[in-house]
């Protein structure tokens, strides 16, 4: 299997992050990215660079006004007087009747959800390269490799459609899975990182011809705090194809594995012809972000019942923090996830 | 003339301001309230204390959920690992297929719209006596005094339903106004404060029985960004029932007069026999919030024309920040004010 990294996406160094009324370090951290490539060569796979798709893939799934604010945001919000280094918002609309407005510390409340996307000057072209590497991961499933792993980051399934948010800017996995949806393939997305989805799942909430599903922390608990209850199917078109599988705080390798073989129902019912994993590694029981108990060894299991799956499938990077077994947890899923695919292959023969 | 105060209110003392990414004192200090009374003494006030209303009128314009926020959230934050000794949101929904959420900090980003609006221990209680300061002068007005002026503090034109915003919590004007309304007034409330009232806008926006007009700094380049323009004018039953009247930056006494002069056309189109003016003081050229030109001998020129409008009128405190003048502002509104009253008593006798 292949992994899809550049190395321009490192240069996003996020600096602000706002908890409990105070500013901490990020967690978002470039050496993620160094960690997890190792991660990746420890489990044998060979390292390319993406190719450049330029933006209209990136505008199949995001507003245009959004992109144009990203790219442009940093050098107009460093003209204010007395600019912080980094875009933070301090207001945000909650839409109702609201109208777009034009300076940069309106904009930046309307296209920031929250305190943990800063956009620094590198922002935008880390994040572009972020959404290059996924999509060149799907373009080598449409070219018939049974795999891809895309090393994104800054990850990205807490983007908007119109906004950043949770370290978040690009939709890597929902460009990636609509760039399959473009190709012709009947795709489904399956979140395994510990928070909800919740970018992934506005992408597409009324749309019925891309399943999305999220395996997560309780969101009454946890962030994104306003979306990943089970009760949250999707609207019109999209109804039923949005399915959330919130677990109890602390859950571990059992309570994960029992709700992914649920997603993997439901994935299958859909009849998807491809899959597309956003690969968290932050449900482990060590992550600085505590949400979920599952263990190295748990990793390869859940990497093993996706791989045994058989389906043409896309890894891409969500989150995942700097513990001394994020390495690890990778090359255990990647390990899990080459013999279930394996074992799949000779199902299939 | 009356001036309605409690002293509970300077109990509140908000640390946090986060502007351009930076955290700096917020300019909503409770030294504000004692400069006030003192400009009100000098124009001659009596200084009375509110009576006590209870919650109901509150929760008349607040939804139960966010009163019951309000006057629970600090003790429940504060139970947060390392919180901060006030309630500062860090994340915010777009209300898109949203969930209510049960953590404090989701709740902060539901209640919270900004972080100029720190909820410390005694915010709610001075919060809530500013409201019922607000709402002793309505009853004022409607035993037959021909006016009051409620010193109001926090202020409350931001404040929305259900939600906090640019220093306000409870929406002291709009909570005043329904009182008024409730007992038979037709009422109008024009906010004459630099920031576009966003809260009064949204609390009556689809209702016709309340007209709500404001006159503020363009809110193009100004707070509140995403509310304030010229094309909002309400939505079904309160279509043409919102009038706003946005300035260009700097604009001073000629200009706002101006303004006033087609805002008070309007309310008088209304056939309103009840007026309450949302009385910011911000707009004059030397006040820290920069955003019109307004001088001191202007608010004189204001009150005048507004008292010459021979209305009864409850006068309620909104903003106007730390500056030699501010005291010297509103003894100059009062007393344009009283003579305008005297003016239109001579004319209708």
């Amino acid at each position: 299997m292949q992994c899809v990294f550049d190395a321009r996406q490192t240069a996003h160094d996020p600096q602000t992050f706002l908890v409990a009324g105070r500013l901490r370090p990020s967690p978002e951290q470039p050496r993620r990215a160094e960690v997890l490539l190792n991660g990746a060569r420890e489990a044998g796979l060979e390292v390319v660079a993406p190719a450049d798709y330029g933006r209209g893939p990136l505008a199949a799934v995001h507003t245009s006004e959004y992109l144009a604010f990203l790219e442009t945001i940093h050098a107009r919000w460093s003209a204010l007087p007395d600019a912080n280094a980094e875009v933070v918002p301090n207001i945000h609309p909650d839409r109702r009747a609201a109208s777009y407005p034009t300076s940069p510390v309106g904009q930046a409340g309307w296209h920031l959800q929250d305190t943990a996307c800063p956009v620094g000057a590198s922002t935008w072209h880390a994040a572009y390269w972020s959404a290059q590497t996924a999509l060149t991961g799907a373009e080598l499933v449409l070219e018939g490799e049974r795999s891809a792993y895309a090393l994104s980051r800054p990850p990205g399934h807490h983007a908007l459609a119109d906004a950043a948010g949770g370290f978040c800017f690009l939709a890597n996995a929902s460009i990636a899975a609509q760039r399959l949806r473009d190709a012709g393939r009947r795709v489904a997305i399956l979140d395994v990182d510990v928070h909800h989805g919740n970018g992934t799942q506005a992408i597409f909430y009324d749309r019925g011809d891309v399943l999305t599903v999220s395996i997560h922390c309780d969101p009454s608990v946890y962030y994104p705090f306003f979306w990943g209850h089970a009760q949250e199917r999707g609207i019109g078109q999209g109804e039923g194809a949005n399915f959330n599988l919130p677990l109890a705080r602390g859950t571990s390798d059992d309570g994960f594995l029992e709700a992914l073989g649920a997603a993997l129902a439901r994935i299958r019912s859909f009849g998807t012809d491809a899959l597309v994993i956003a690969l968290g590694l932050d449900a482990y029981e060590g992550d600085p972000l505590a949400g979920l108990g599952v263990t190295t060894p748990g990793f390869a299991r859940i990497g093993e019942a996706i791989g045994r799956f058989g389906l043409p499938t896309l890894l891409v990077q969500e989150g995942g923090y700097l513990s001394e077994e994020l390495g690890q947890n990778l090359t255990s899923f990647l390990g899990g996830f080459a013999n279930g695919q394996a074992e799949a292959g000779r199902v299939h023969v």
